[in-house]
């Protein structure tokens, strides 16, 4: 297997990509508001949006244009989420790939627009219209940064990664860059996600990829429980590294499997620890199941329990609060058998439920173990061989604090 | 239709029905935390449970005892929940049966039993039995109050009432008592109900009633999203009051239902009222949706959102959280019809959301509403003629603080 490593750079370190991000107007602090991440020739593509029934206008298009697996470029502005917006929300995000389209002389169906921002106010497209003109102008190889900077809106920190990966003895980059907030402002979407490579790699054999790891990453954080109306993971792979095509017989197809897992687990976990309110990072894992299902089930419900979340950040040892909300998941378990352990930084592992019931644990121990900023709780269902793991964090004052005021 | 009326009283109210509440010991406060409620003749009976995997010991119990639908005692304790307790749990509450059974002179299958408290630590046995022996002796008529006090944990108020209805020219009365915490101490389970009536009623019809009732109060309401391991609502009905048998024909039966439907819509509210940290009652109407199933799903989904919940408890109108909410529910509407008004106390109604949009309504106006205690959230489909509601509380500082501490 070849290790991959990380590199300085982002979404445009992968060999014929180049990117930008700009400040078009709509950001009334002057910070980035508008990127650009563009293909020197069409890539296979594929994206995953958000199940939110009331999606927004942007993520109508860019399902209608990802169809056919072939992109070639990926506008994002943000400030604002063109969602709850009307029939005058689509031809704005229509608008968007078409002006990207003639600056970039590519055709409109190969681009998809994503924005990320306010709910239910119209796109200033004056604004936005130069802004993509300039966007255009300023691509680069290493626009990484910039265009990582004009997809955020609250975020404390850029989240952009690239790692380099051998396949058949030749160079394979791949990059990435995220924007996830904790809704900290009212109205506001949540995750985005871009992924670019130049790996040669078979069209099918791309969308399973990103199906199936953004199950295992994106799917599986959660930090209030609220499906955004924007979502979005996209993914673009434009074959110039001219490694042998990729697919699930390629005898390295692991090695770059692991690191394209990498780079989006780095992303996720990036989106959760990025939390405003929050002061712990958890990570559940749920192991020894007889489904994958019922794992992925009484992981994501420890997470999402309110009572589990406001313990964490009490620093207490609530085993009572972590069966319940594993009792209630929906997930298939034998209560007789469940262990529960909680896991420090240093992996030092206290077991506090065996067989169902409480060991008799040292209370100081895990207070001690408790006050660590990152802390895994993991659970042994002792009835199967699947696992599932999740991330996320507390629930703090200042979560309350950022979601009950009003930010204009 | 014949109009109920309330009168002073609870579960002993009824003809032929007895209470008490006594102190076992269990709590350390001296406050009461055994009750019994016991009808002179075998009743008619039905109760619903958790549906949490890791239910505990009194539940599966009961639900063995409840089959045949015959049951002439309930004895319940509080303090602790017999929860996570293994076989040890299973002996403790079949012999709480059969204690009460003796001591009352019935059958052990006859007595259904409660518990509620903390979770994982074992009953202490000797202090329940001679408390059960306690409160056999102390059963009289007016021992409703007593009752009631002897099932509540770290509730602020007592949860008590009684209606009269009059049905084939027979005086009719239905009785009633509940528990329910905002799961403030750790590891506490969540709520209780017991209803008692001398209504001559079909066997059959008195399940499907309290099925749909339940449907349509406890299971409409939500603190935190977190479901117990010991929650239970159960009805007892012994004929006393010797009205012609109601069932789906008698021509008066719909007096009946009004009247039972109060009684436990009136606990269920009760227990989301009394939610410490809670500095709002929320009642959520979903109405004029295609399908039950959707309008009740949207109406959830608004009540446990972390989003609307803090933006509640900060008497901000984020429509776009609540949109969202719905949005990702699993409800079927069509956004572009959607409405969304909020209603203060006195009915002032404010319109925020037409045809998925937002209105251009006063902000003023929509933060003076907010600063009422009881607000509802009014959610027009515009596609169907179903309706649900529902009730909740905000999420507050006083929630995390309050769950966030230790407790001993």
């Amino acid at each position: 297997m070849n290790k991959y490593i990380v590199i300085d750079g982002g979404v445009s370190s992968p060999k014929g990509f180049l990117s930008s991000g700009i400040h078009s107007g709509v950001k009334k602090s002057g910070k980035n508001d508008l990127s650009l991440v563009y293909s020197e020739v069409p890539a296979y593509s594929w994206a995953m949006f958000t199940t939110n029934k009331a999606c927004a206008a942007p993520v109508t298009l860019s399902k209608s244009h990802i169809q056919d697996q072939n992109i070639q470029a990926i506008v994002i502005n943000s400030g604002n989420a063109n969602a709850c917006t009307g029939q005058k929300g689509l031809s704005d995000a229509y608008e968007m790939a078409t002006v990207t389209a003639s600056a970039l002389n590519i055709a409109p169906q190969n681009v998809i627009v994503s924005s990320t921002g306010l709910i239910g106010l119209p796109l200033e497209m004056d604004k936005i219209k130069s802004g993509i003109t300039k966007a255009a102008e300023a691509l680069s190889a290493n626009g990484s940064k910039e265009a990582a900077k004009g997809i955020i809106t609250t975020d404390a920190h850029l989240k952009t990664i690239a790692v380099q990966v051998t396949i058949d003895n030749k160079v394979v980059t791949i990059g990435g860059m995220a924007k996830g907030s904790r809704m900290i402002h009212p109205q506001m979407a949540t995750m985005l996600s871009i992924i670019t490579t130049d790996a040669n790699i078979d069209k099918a054999y791309l969308k399973y990829l990103l199906n199936d790891t953004t199950e295992k990453t994106y799917n599986m954080i959660s930090i209030d429980g609220d499906t955004s109306t924007n979502d979005m993971v996209a993914v673009m792979a434009n074959g110039k590294a001219c490694n042998n095509e990729l697919n699930a017989n390629h005898p390295e197809v692991q090695s770059f499997a692991n690191a394209f897992a990498f780079v989006n687990e780095y992303l996720a976990k990036s989106i959760v620890a990025d939390g405003e309110g929050a002061t712990k990072f958890i990570e559940v894992q749920v192991v020894n199941s007889n489904t994958l299902a019922s794992a992925k089930l009484a992981a994501k419900s420890i997470l999402t329990s309110n009572l589990v979340k406001t313990s964490l950040f009490g620093e207490e040892s609530n085993w009572g609060r972590i069966l319940c909300s594993i009792g209630y998941s929906g997930a298939q378990f034998d209560v007789d058998k469940l262990e529960i352990s909680l896991v420090g930084d240093n992996k030092e592992t206290i077991k506090i439920v065996e067989n169902g019931q409480s060991t008799i644990f040292c209370k100081e121990s895990a207070k001690k173990l408790l006050k660590e900023r990152n802390i895994t709780i993991l659970v042994d269902f002792k009835t199967g061989s699947q696992n599932s793991i999740a991330w996320g964090c507390d629930l703090s004052h200042d979560y309350v604090k950022i979601n009950s005021s009003h930010i204009s």
